[in-house]
């Protein structure tokens, strides 16, 4: 499948976009949430074992500067940590999660202590920081590229939890507020940083094969949020 | 939760073995598979799925070594790569693994490119390598008791197969027909190293946490295969 021919950037762009068709965007659970058909208890389910995910991103962060020779790229790279993890405690996008969890009536002993968060949704996660710790660091950053097609999926969850679970406190929704934003300049700067080191089609290829692990990761922890509210 | 009083031998192996409840004997899935309740498809999907989880176990073992200072412990644990791996191209568990791939008309080509697996068992598979990789080897060791449950459903799964599955051919019984013998053996040596090395309450309850995880990784690999097949 691959040759030795680099892609041009624009056709490497288009079949990174291409993988907007297997974003989590389009799963089940997700257009149940987003029409209003879930239970108190099941988007509370969806806010603690998401927590999971959340809490492992500054540590998969980390992992790529770790990796990473290029100080410009590291540079870059170290204001995502900030961003999850603030400049001080009770600040930052983790604490913006905890908040949502505060809003949807979670107490923060559930969600810290993980008990409702399921085995299939540690491994999903676990295995995007083994990734970021194992693999290259152009592969790593190419996996962080389907927050190309968040924004649109964070807007679109603001107005459904507004209008479909009234009960939720809206302040709960700041983490989803920010991130629109946030994710639109994290996609473009990381776009940027792929496009400029993966100049070889193996290269290429590589980046391409890690943006559909992170797809099959996301999908996979929704399906074990799920299957384990079907199989309950 | 955790004192400073070592529990008895008995006490421990009792904690120990208390996880049969939690084996993935008891998972839905598996107990379809035995009633018969499986199509020809459902079947080979379990069989190239679970082809990914065996094929990791000699990485596993070796983690396991490459963690352990304890020659006699090393030497002994030496035998399951053996066991898996052969000692020559078409012996061994793995072989075993592909001639019932064979009978039950999988080609090796399915098998092989994994293009059958899904990915939360990936995830839950490479959980268990990252597990042996990442912890001291006594954890590693003691998550591999789940066989300390296995003979038993081996035995089960033999007569369940050439009962309501005749038509796989039997010849591709032989890895459960010798791993019946096999599981016993190595439970009961795993077990003697678990007593001999954790002999402190911290080492012995992150002994009992450490099976605990492995029936998580065992039961999820199966929620994945039947998530996907409900779902597909």
């Amino acid at each position: 499948m691959t040759t030795d021919t680099a892609l041009s950037a624009d056709d490497f762009v288009a079949a990174l976009k291409a993988h907007d068709q297997r974003y989590w965007h389009a799963h089940p659970f997700h257009q149940r949430l987003h029409a209003g058909e879930l239970d108190e208890e099941a988007l509370r389910d969806w806010v603690a074992n998401r927590w999971y995910y959340q809490k492992i991103l500054p540590q998969k962060d980390a992992a790529i500067i770790a990796n990473c020779p290029v100080g410009a790229v590291r540079r870059r790279w170290l204001d995502r940590i900030v961003y999850q993890d603030g400049r001080a405690e009770g600040e930052g996008g983790l604490a913006e999660w905890l908040a949502l969890a505060d809003a949807v009536g979670l107490t923060s002993e559930e969600v810290l202590t993980e008990r409702r968060v399921v085995p299939g949704v540690r491994f999903a996660a676990d295995a995007y920081v083994t990734f970021a710790r194992t693999r290259p660091w152009t592969e790593a950053v190419a996996a962080s590229l389907t927050e190309l097609f968040s924004p649109d999926l964070m807007a679109e969850r603001m107005s459904a939890i507004r209008q479909n679970y009234r009960w939720v406190r809206p302040e709960g929704l700041r983490y989803f507020e920010k991130r629109k934003d946030a994710a639109r300049d994290d996609a473009e700067s990381a776009l940027d940083i792929v496009l400029a080191n993966c100049t070889t089609r193996p290269l290429q290829d590589a980046a391409i094969a890690a943006l559909s692990f992170k797809c099959d990761v996301l999908w996979s922890l929704l399906d074990s949020i799920e299957h384990s509210r079907t199989a309950a």
